[in-house]
């Protein structure tokens, strides 16, 4: 286990390093060094010592303590994910995720899809194949699925997102009719990166982040890594002409943080000792970045600082100005830019082409197509470069396909999560207060603290009394935007 | 060889994100994964396989061609290094360093030695130990200077030393005598370090290095690393109110990373693709930093670039000023801020010390008033703090004992190569019209292509056409400060 750990912890650094402060003429050494660690990786995971001994932990399970047997789970099925693959196959695939990183940096600042699709190609291939050497009689896309979020699949899915859009929808086109009611020219002014930089250490402290274990750093696209409790890495991306932009993307991020930042003792140096899903992860980043920070509370709390940054250029704007536009829903081209309400479009138009790039029946010389089509068909606009289309994600250049839906649950299962959070606190007054302490040690208590102790239906029900239930997200959002827009 | 190249990337990596973006929380993981990683490193070292391999091609070495040969003396002898030492003794030295760079900064930040001193305590012992490990009949520390330097010993540091304190000991008197005469005080305005930033992009430019292959990162004390020729890092302190400071550190920094990205493509891969020892890397680095970098032809290039900069702060201020400025000799206490003059006095204060720290005369605990005591011999001034004092260097936190003489024969190595250099390059003119490219194929002809494939002594004969001597340091020192204070 130390020595898994150390391999994490060693390749998540040479990852971060890569996003952030490698010259991009290292890309082809990174990928080389990281093939010879995937080798390394992959003979400690499925040597037969370690294979003998977690199968004879996990035949007693039941014996053990519920630290112990979580983790034995966890070894088990990491064992069976990566044993099944030919050691040549992993490591290639591994090779190519470290390449396709830096490939798709370049592809997506020359608008130049041609030189990405080779590598996309290889990694949806390998994904597909990956998911039916693991479960040869399943859909290799919900096999996908089942690895972000346990127990979603197609179905599932599918009856979520009918249910979202048919409530959005009107939502939407209602929005649409008054979009000139709010004003938010004033977020696209100039706003210098120093002093954006500043409002993002600001905006951690009134989080309650602490930059002990946490840091900030700068990114093409913005993530958040972690290698234990004590060192979370969140990262942000400054565009000189959007405050907004970084701004809620440090929020985000930084509800990825205290997830990871709130993880209990008891399971430092465990492998349990990180978030219990992407969906669980998402519905931490979510919460703070959308109803935690787009409420008028953590508006009214963090303006001030706000104003003091940045007197010339908010002039006259009161918080409510600023609260309005921050939420004001407009249809647009990108995901991170996209407002509350037209945000899950966005997730569910991945979703539709991954379906079909892992189900075979769209190929990645038809997705630049495919992608604007979608766009026209669910948001009513066109793309008309890559760039701001099919090139504007960092997942699938990760390997990642099946993990987008996770932002759409992830929303959802804020939505439900605040809901019970406020039987408990009072979330607006603390927050418009500046004190989220209550706010933290409530999740901490429900969730955060479990980490991957608890399986995320368990956590729901745990923090919510309750399983799932995507209503909660739905009458959050009508209401939001009733109030908002008057409607 | 590949797996030896892809740990010590990710360890190099590792390392330098502790020095970058860690949080500071994180450094007891980070020692834990150092400790595993070394371990594997270790093992990998020692073992039998390797070890009769490697000898095996040792014994029939002439039979080898040149680059081979050099490579398997360099596994002989880093294998040889490595497996005298018992494993437990090697890992925990290693978590050792990695923790102890990380206390140390701290110590250096609140000025308090005795939290520092148990690691450089254990430091010390262990570098002790290791070097009677690796030859029991000879001096300790000639073992380290020797790792260093091949064939650097304390007999000829004395005898070097002596010389140079010597000839430069009335040239500071002198100087000092007469330091009123030049103004630096603009140098210490408020220099904001966004503006600061953007000149060390302008320096590098002019430097010829290529920001495809060499980033600039900020830390607590500046390096340089590099984990192959496409993958360089600089890195710089900036201090609003120095300009200087940052500018040389800049500057410096680039002569290691100019070494590193010169290396000849023949020995891509190879672990002879990097500097042939300290003192060599150190001569290029002190190349540029000062004889090149602290040239009136270099200040003449550069200095429009900086009143753009700093039209306010330099106003009124000529690049005669400057040069000047920049050139000022006036005893102080940090090492990296030292003139060119003073500069070897710090060595040799440090040289001095560790002398007796690894002969065993001098202790921990006498450290601080030892160092304090030799800056008043030296320098006839006395540091009033111990971050001012002993801590300032990273060198020791590090491991690195017998390092420090590499820059003062570095020095030297530099002023001997800038004569022969002058017999085929027009420097001076060429400098002054910014364009460096003749100096870098020289030198990269001379010296860099050849990474390790020769060692030091054979490269200076290389690009000299003689052995090493002194006195071009001396007589170049000697006329450089007669002119400056036309003594």
């Amino acid at each position: 286990m130390k020595k898994k750990q150390a391999y994490r912890h060693a390749t998540g650094v040479m990852y971060y390093d890569m996003e952030t402060a490698m010259p991009k003429g290292g890309a082809e050494d990174f990928a080389k060094t990281m093939g010879v660690l995937s080798e390394e990786i992959y003979k400690m995971e499925t040597s037969e010592e370690l294979k003998a001994l977690v199968a004879e932990l996990y035949e007693h399970k039941d014996e053990l303590d519920e630290i112990t047997r979580r983790e034995v789970e966890e070894h088990q099925e990491s064992i069976a994910r990566i044993a099944c693959i030919p050691m040549e196959e992993y490591v290639d695939y591994e090779s190519t995720v470290s390449m396709a990183s830096s490939v798709w940096q370049k592809a997506k600042q020359e608008n130049d899809y041609k030189l990405f699709e080779p590598y996309l190609k290889k990694l949806i291939d390998y994904n597909r194949k990956f998911a039916l050497y693991y479960a040869p009689e399943k859909d290799p896309y919900d096999t996908l699925l089942d690895q972000y979020e346990k127990g979603m699949n197609r179905e599932m899915l599918d009856r979520f997102f009918d249910e979202i859009a048919k409530a959005f929808r009107p939502l939407v086109e209602k929005t649409a009719a008054k979009r000139d009611e709010i004003d938010d020219s004033f977020l696209f002014k100039n706003y210098p990166i120093d002093l954006q930089d500043k409002l993002s250490r600001e905006v951690m402290q009134l989080m309650g982040i602490d930059g002990n274990y946490c840091t900030l750093g700068e990114v093409e696209h913005p993530f958040t890594d972690n290698y234990s409790k004590h060192d979370v890495r969140i990262t942000t991306h400054y565009h000189e002409d959007m405050l907004a932009s970084s701004f809620y993307s440090v929020v985000h991020e930084g509800g990825h943080a205290l997830y990871e930042l709130n993880t209990g003792d008891e399971l430092i140096g465990s492998p349990l000792a990180s978030g219990a899903s992407m969906g669980m992860h998402e519905s931490q980043s979510r919460l703070f970045e959308n109803i935690i920070g787009r409420s008028y509370a953590f508006v009214k709390a963090i303006y001030p600082k706000i104003l003091a940054l940045f007197p010339e250029q908010l002039k006259g704007i009161t918080d409510v100005d600023f609260y309005r536009a921050v939420n004001k829903s407009v249809p647009s081209l990108i995901r991170t830019e996209a407002d509350e309400l037209t945000y899950c479009f966005h997730v569910m138009i991945r979703y539709e082409l991954e379906k079909q790039l892992i189900g075979g029946t769209l190929s990645t010389e038809e997705l630049p197509e495919k992608w604007k089509e979608l766009y026209e068909k669910y948001l009513g606009i066109r793309p008309e470069t890559d760039t701001e289309g099919c090139l504007q994600d960092s997942h699938w250049a990760g390997g990642s396909f099946g993990y987008f839906p996770s932002y759409a649950i992830g929303s959802a299962y804020g939505a439900q999560i605040m809901e019970s959070m406020k039987k408990d606190v009072d979330v607006d007054a603390c927050v418009a207060k500046g004190d989220l302490s209550p706010v933290n040690a409530w999740i901490t208590e429900k969730i955060w603290k479990y980490g991957m102790l608890k399986k995320p239906a368990e956590l729901i029900r745990n923090a919510c009394g309750a399983a799932f239930d995507p209503k909660y997200y739905v009458d959050y959002m009508t209401k939001k935007y009733n109030q908002l827009y008057k409607l």
